[in-house]
C-alpha cells in the first residue's frame, strides 16, 4: 500500500475518507456522522473534502455506503474462495461468524452503515433510499450468485440471500442492543437446517 | 377512551406525547425527531413537555422506546389470543403479516423504533441501551411465553423468540429500503419450516 500511496496520493487521501465516513456511519449513524469528524477520523488534510466531494455531506455518505455494499459483497466472494469445498450452510456459519468476530473486536459500538443510513434517511430522501438500495444489491448479488455455484436454483438462491441478509443484519442489531453475540449464534443454529436443504426446492 | 380522558385529561395528554414520540422515531429516528415536532403531532399544549417530562428529550425518548416494547409484546399476545388453536407457524406469519400491513399503510416510513434507537445510540450512552434492550425483553419474552404455551420446549422457545425477532427486525430494515414487502413474503416462507418443526428439539 506504502508504494501505491506514494504513486497516487491523491487518490489513496480519497479512499481513506470514504472508508472514514463509512466507519464512523457504522458507529454513531449518519446524522451523527460530522464531516469534521471524518477529516479527522481519516488524517486527512483540511480542504480536502471540499476537493473531492464537492457535492458535500451527501455525496459523501453516498460514496461511503455503496463502498460499503461493494466491500460486503468481495467479503461474501473471498469467504467462498477460501473454504475447499463451500456449502450454503458453511457460507451462513462463515459470514455471520465473520460479523461476530467484528461485533467482538470493535466492542459492539459498530454496525451495519446500510442499516443506519436506512433507519434515518429513507422516509427523508428517496435519492438516498435509492443509494442505500443499490449497495444492499451489490451485497446480496454476490450471496445469491455463490449459492448458485453451490447448485441452488436461481429463484431460491434470491430467496435465501434475503432470509441470509435479513436475519444477519436483526442479529447484529440485538447483539448491539445486548452487548452480546448469542443472538449471531442462536440464528446461525437455528437456521442450518434451511441452508442443509437449500437445493431441495426451486 | 372520551369517557376516560374526560375522567383523567393529564394521563390522556402524557400517553399521547410518549406514543406520538415513539411514532416519530419510527419514521425520523432518534437524533431526527425534534421536541417541537412531538408537541405538535401529539396536538399538546406548549409547556406539556417541561410539565410531564422534567427529565427532557433523554425521558421522553425511554418512555417512547419502553412504551413501543410493551405495546409489540401486548400485540404478540393479542394476534394468539384471535387464533382458533395458535400454532408457531400461524404466529409467525400473523406477527410478520401485522409488520406488512403496517409498512403498506404507512409508506414504508415507519419502521421498528427500537432499530432506529439502537443504530443511533448504542454506541453512545450505556443508559439508553439498558433501556432499548428493556423494551426488546419485554418484546421477546412474550414470543417465548406464547410458544411455550404451544408446547415449545423453553430453551427452543427463547432462541425461535431470537430467531423471529432477528429476521423480522432486517426484513423490515430491507423493506423499507427497496419499498417492498417481498423479503417479508420471503422470511415467512423460508422459515415456515423451522417454525413447523419448532417442537422438535429443546
Amino acid at each position: 500500500m506504502s508504494a501505491s500511496a506514494g504513486d497516487r496520493p491523491e487518490t489513496t487521501t480519497r479512499d481513506r475518507i470514504v472508508r472514514g465516513a463509512a466507519q464512523l456511519i457504522r458507529t454513531q449513524g449518519v446524522s451523527g456522522t460530522g464531516m469534521r469528524d471524518v477529516v479527522a477520523f481519516a488524517d486527512a488534510p483540511r480542504g480536502s473534502l471540499q476537493h473531492y466531494f464537492p457535492g458535500g455531506k451527501d455525496q459523501l455518505v453516498c460514496e461511503a455506503l455503496l463502498w460499503s455494499g461493494d466491500a460486503s459483497g468481495r467479503l461474501v466472494r473471498y469467504l467462498c474462495r477460501a473454504m475447499d469445498a463451500p456449502t450454503p450452510v458453511q457460507l451462513l456459519a462463515e459470514l455471520v461468524g465473520w460479523w461476530r468476530n467484528d461485533l467482538l473486536s470493535n466492542g459492539f459500538e459498530a454496525g451495519c452503515p446500510l442499516v443506519a443510513a436506512a433507519v434515518e434517511v429513507t422516509a427523508g430522501s428517496d435519492a438516498m433510499r435509492a443509494v442505500i438500495s443499490e449497495a444492499l444489491d451489490h451485497w446480496q448479488g454476490p450471496i445469491a450468485e455463490v449459492l448458485e455455484q453451490m447448485g441452488v436454483p436461481g429463484a431460491r438462491a434470491t430467496n435465501l440471500a434475503v432470509l441470509m441478509l435479513s436475519t444477519l443484519e436483526g442479529a447484529i442489531v440485538l447483539a448491539r442492543i445486548r452487548h452480546d453475540v448469542a443472538p449471531l449464534d442462536v440464528v446461525v443454529d437455528e437456521l442450518t437446517p434451511v441452508f442443509e436443504h437449500a437445493n431441495d426446492r426451486s
